[in-house]
């Protein structure tokens, strides 16, 4: 197989998302609403930054390839800028969503339950689409995380369910987690030269080819979640072409702070 | 089984040490200073916090015997206050140790590292101790608990070893955090009416007894680490009957603050 750079990138793109999104679930690590949840959810997070360096090592192969330079997993995770993410834009949001700026709310626990929920049932769909990877190590990897994808659509659907067609105050969350969220995964699903490339080679699918499936899904649980569906938004998102949010670089700086204190130290 | 309230004591120290420590080592939690080790980090803080799990709820079975009163895991942690937590004091100490008020230093490895051998030295030897306890359920706990604990005697050693031996920076490190925790061990062996009625019932060990075999396996490690053992001092600090330091309140207001922005929600 030909390595190109859209390859690479493709990659890339994978590994960013689950490490930012795996990142940013931490912030629930110690401080969850009840035990076995600080549990779950931290479990989750390992569970995708596990599959980012997973993807990582595979990226530094393809590097490696293709213009014979050498990095590791913890060069991509530290040592890039905002500009090399290449995350989707819905991974690097704060937890408090549409909650901010209202009475010290730092955290919004639907906010995390709906992007978890929005994400996970995307990869499930992806990740099987991958195991036929031309690619092996990718369908390898695919292979592997479809297990741990399917654990997290369980949890966050269950979850979903239980605001939605909880309280008042739990459904009210839970919609307003939705309407902010849902927009944000129009990125998904825009095409670009990447794609069109690894799908070309037969390295992964076309997103959009993804999205009715992905649709049906997130119908089938916001029905029984007692949940509506907010209407169509056209503005498309851009974290996978390096442009973020103006929340990405908080995300780096806690991320980056102690590894960029000590470049090199083998500790 | 007669139930003792000095059994359901000793329950609840086991518990709230390795909650508060796993709790402190969660601050590490997306701020490891490589990805792989912020993983092995994380899941040992797991371990912990999973542990004190399955002892809350063996402590509630037993506090129920005992008064009739019914607590869950979740009120153990969350809600109760600072005196009725017997943690060990060692396991709530800041990650900064003796670097406190240095250049901004929040979280000093070394100090994470010392104390988790320190406590899983200790553990591998009462975990073992508890396998025979006629307490059947404290007995099947200890045998689950072993295995994990194991891991974390070996890896905060390699960790020690690595640190001692390695460069000048990282051995001044190392013996400025263990000369600083050395200190707190003493409040592992120092007897008590609570360990005295647990030993006379056959439930647990004098953890006196345990000393001698902790001390060699400390003493073997440090010398391959090349780290010499402080001097012996004779304050003993009083975590496990609740008068704890400084720092507790700090712990458990970060671990306590969203339960109980909102008590009795079921999420």
């Amino acid at each position: 197989m030909t390595i190109t750079p859209q390859h690479l990138q493709y990659v890339l793109r994978l590994a960013d998302t689950a490490l930012i999104l795996g990142q940013r679930n931490t912030e629930w690590c110690g401080h969850g609403p009840i035990l076995e949840e600080d549990i779950a959810l931290s479990n989750m997070s390992l569970d995708l930054i596990g599959q980012a360096r997973l993807l990582y090592t595979h990226a530094a192969a393809l590097e490696q390839q293709l213009t014979g330079k050498s990095r590791t997993e913890d060069d991509y995770a530290y040592f890039r800028a905002e500009r090399e993410f290449a995350n989707y834009t819905l991974a690097e949001l704060p937890h408090y969503g549409p909650l901010a700026g209202t009475a010290q709310v730092e955290k919004d626990y639907a906010v995390t339950i709906v992007r978890n929920f929005l994400y996970s049932t995307l990869m499930a769909h992806l990740w099987s689409a991958l195991t036929t990877s031309k690619d092996e190590q990718l369908a390898a990897i695919a292979s592997k995380s479809i297990k741990e994808t399917s654990y997290h659509v369980h949890h966050a659907s269950e979850w979903l369910i239980r605001f939605g067609d909880g309280t008042d105050e739990s459904h009210r969350r839970a919609q307003a987690a939705l309407d902010y969220l849902l927009p944000y995964t129009r990125e998904f699903f825009s095409a670009d030269a990447v794609e069109e490339t690894i799908a070309a080679a037969g390295i992964g699918p076309l997103t959009s080819d993804l999205e009715a499936a992905w649709f049906q899904d997130v119908q089938a649980t916001l029905d029984e979640a007692t949940l509506k569906l907010p209407e169509a938004v056209k503005h498309i998102t851009t974290g996978k072409h390096g442009e973020h949010s103006e929340h990405m670089g908080f995300v780096l700086a806690e991320m980056q702070s102690l590894a960029r204190q000590h470049p090199g130290a083998t500790w």
